[in-house]
């Protein structure tokens, strides 16, 4: 049980008073419940909706809060008195409202009284998601999909959630450290792995003795060149770039993000290293350009430009770095989104669709180097936001013949061959708007080839 | 993916077969498909039902197979052109089938055309479960209490996996490998650890390692007696034993459970060390009992009257061990069961209910001795079965009034404060019934006190 101090509940406090500046009806939020593994007493971890979290900074099973005029009510059951031999003690009712700074508490029974008129959001479990339904007595749209007052919370919610306070930067900073201290010991222990999950292990298990949960399903690969790679059975080789993606989440459910893409000998080939460095140029190339107003996407299209440049200088493009952008043909390198939202998930408020993640009115382009963007809106301070951007040699794409037949005349696919032992690159780090421009919340780990060379060699 | 062998289609042809032996109709498996976490893009790892596994033999995600005759049809979807990019080259359907020794595949919007009077369990995620009663068309009930051809398919199901085929054992070995070094970890991680969750970062880290994963949650605590602790909080001191509950998992879903508990300070008090040869003797009494034919029951019984007699031995409890066990005197100490089947899950086919760990006709006894019993039958070759007999000082019993009073002549309790050094103490190792008595799976662990000093102190 994560026991708040007041600090806390003076956070949570001050999001259900901003809350209530924005919307005049009452919410409630389900916490959600575990799901069940392989038999419903083999349960996955369980992870509380993160909407709930937001207002309630406890990780509660089966609880329900319900906001109205900045006021908390707090409905859960009191343990059952036989889960004391197998659970221990547990707080109950009064001792947990209490704790988040509740201004009443009830059994869950009694939720069905509270609930006329009331807006919320649907969780991701369905058991839950049916009692939802149930004692609101109508059908509740999908998160990614809200409709009536429903829209009007999920709106209001993810306005607030934008931005970050500072009880939640903290938690941020504290799961931005431990991966930090993850990637370092994933670097060490390369020296002496002989397969992606021996440093997978390596890492994640930095990961658990912080007592923090992985944030999303690590990638730990030298196939960097499958984008959501989650097989680690892959023997690592000298000569081989492991790319690992790996990221943690506190306690109450703050995520961070980082990749770091590192040679297996620790010495990185000579094109490793000249796609690694314009990869590096890229990323810092946007992070300098972060600042409050400036547009995401410009961030994004920036990170083409560079590596389009890049490609043309170390001739495996052709042609004029604007041009190539205009064209997509970056996007046959760099395929994805330089970067997304962060906060209580590691794609912040995705279950609401591209409400949060993109400004009203804005939908998603249809374009190949810009439709897998996932924000897209000017940047304010508070905000935290990815920047990693990569460089990938997809065979999907690079060997499908429509796109060799549109980007025949820009490719050098000669040249490209010299760089077959670059299978995937990329760089990622966790990047906070403030008022005076950005602050790199991952910034201590290194991201020069030198310095990654030197953390795989000795350490 | 993992590709079976030979070996391994011809396994799968087996158990289908004598799947035929037992049934005379249709049986359609689904495999389910990952739960999201916090969004639908960031999943669970998935876990394919045992039942599906026990059969396809691969852990392949919205899936299903039709069985009937000693046939296998596979109806799988070919993966999105588009998925490429995210997750590589993936195998097609007839790989998969081939894989598997399918006697054919088809797409899954032909599932319906073969559904007329088949057999089902339901799985455990929600989203599955709504496609098969949608398949089916009709309402298929919880796999706890299933009814008509569905009881017949889980009672003939159990049957064949009550016992491990060669396959199954070849599996199971090696998890159990697996947690024989998660568990030398753990020892060897303790001294330098400060928290509870630095050992279990020590000991899942090895887990992921060998790209298996947990086959439950794990129980790494300084308080064992909370029998379903999972907390990781603690600081771990001098003085405290540990208790860690830890079993991996193979990637085709085989388990492992091996619970020990060490001293911290890598000697036990002398308190704890009588309390912990106690455990052993009735650890290593049940394992020597265990032939074909003896009830499972008595060995239960066997571990409750080793465990009375030694707290009389130690002056705890007063009295004659017979009367003592027949009173339920021990379970103020043991409450819980002393094993279960092992398998596919961790409690192996406990989405069943009782129905496969009792005996057709068998119930759940109301003794508080016997209540927790998750097991039982007579034993049979083939069989796996944890032994993990223990002793806590659960306040939650030892305090509550009625206990007290019922107990009061039997327990001293002044004695019992002297041993206030020992909370929680449990041994456990997978023990398979053979031809002629049993084989330790897990025995490369040492369980004697000594070794286990040996083994926190020295590594």
């Amino acid at each position: 049980m994560i026991i708040a101090n007041n600090d806390v509940a003076e956070t949570l406090l001050k999001r259900r008073q901003r809350l209530a500046e924005l919307i005049d009806f009452p919410v409630i939020l389900w916490s959600g419940c575990a799901t069940p593994r392989n038999f419903p007493a083999n349960l996955f971890p369980f992870r509380v909706s993160s909407h709930f979290l937001y207002f309630a900074g406890l990780p509660l099973e089966n609880a329900a809060i319900r906001l109205e005029g900045g006021k908390l009510e707090l409905f859960i059951d009191n343990p059952h008195p036989s889960s004391i031999l197998w659970h221990g003690e547990m707080p109950t009712r009064e001792e947990i409202a209490e704790t988040m700074g509740a201004d009443a508490a009830f059994p869950m029974a009694e939720l069905g009284l509270k609930s006329v008129d009331a807006a919320t959001i649907a969780v991701q479990d369905a058991c839950t998601y049916l009692k939802q339904c149930d004692i609101l007595d109508r059908a509740v749209s999908e998160a990614s999909t809200p409709e009536g007052i429903d829209l009007k919370l999920a709106q209001a919610i993810a306005s607030l959630r934008l931005t970050h306070d500072a009880g939640a930067l903290a938690e941020l900073r504290s799961s931005a450290a431990c991966s930090v201290a993850v990637h370092k010991v994933g670097m060490a222990a390369t020296r002496n792995a002989k397969t992606e999950a021996e440093v997978r292990g390596a890492m994640e298990g930095v990961i658990i003795a912080h007592n923090m949960t992985c944030a999303y399903g690590s990638i730990v690969t030298v196939h960097g060149e499958v984008l959501h790679n989650q097989h680690y059975h892959h023997p690592i080789q000298p000569g081989d770039l492991l790319l690992a993606d790996v990221g943690a989440e506190t306690a109450t459910g703050w995520a961070s993000d980082i990749t770091r893409t590192w040679a297996v000998s620790g010495k990185f080939s000579s094109t490793q290293r000249d796609i690694y460095d314009l990869v590096l140029a890229a990323h810092d190339a946007c992070i300098a350009k972060i600042y409050p107003g400036v547009e995401y996407q410009d961030i994004h299209l920036l990170a083409a430009k560079v590596i389009a440049q890049g490609l043309v200088d170390l001739g495996i493009l052709k042609g004029n770095a604007d041009d190539l952008v205009a064209m997509d043909a970056h996007a046959l390198f760099f395929p994805h989104g330089v970067g997304h939202l962060l906060g209580l998930d590691v794609h912040d408020m995705e279950d609401l669709g591209d409400l949060a993640g993109y400004e009203q009115g804005r939908k998603r382009s249809d374009r190949f180097g810009l439709c897998y963007l996932r924000l897209n809106r000017p940047l304010r301070a508070g905000m935290l936001v990815t920047i990693e951007p990569g460089f990938y040699q997809v065979p999907g794409i690079l060997n499908d013949s429509e796109c060799r037949e549109k980007y025949q005349d820009v490719v050098n696919w000669e040249r490209l061959e010299q760089f077959s032992d670059v299978r995937g690159i990329r760089i990622e780090d966790d990047v906070l708007v403030t008022e005076t421009g950005s602050e790199v919340l991952t910034a201590e780990l290194p991201t020069d080839a030198d310095s990654i060379e030197q953390m795989v060699k000795n350490t």
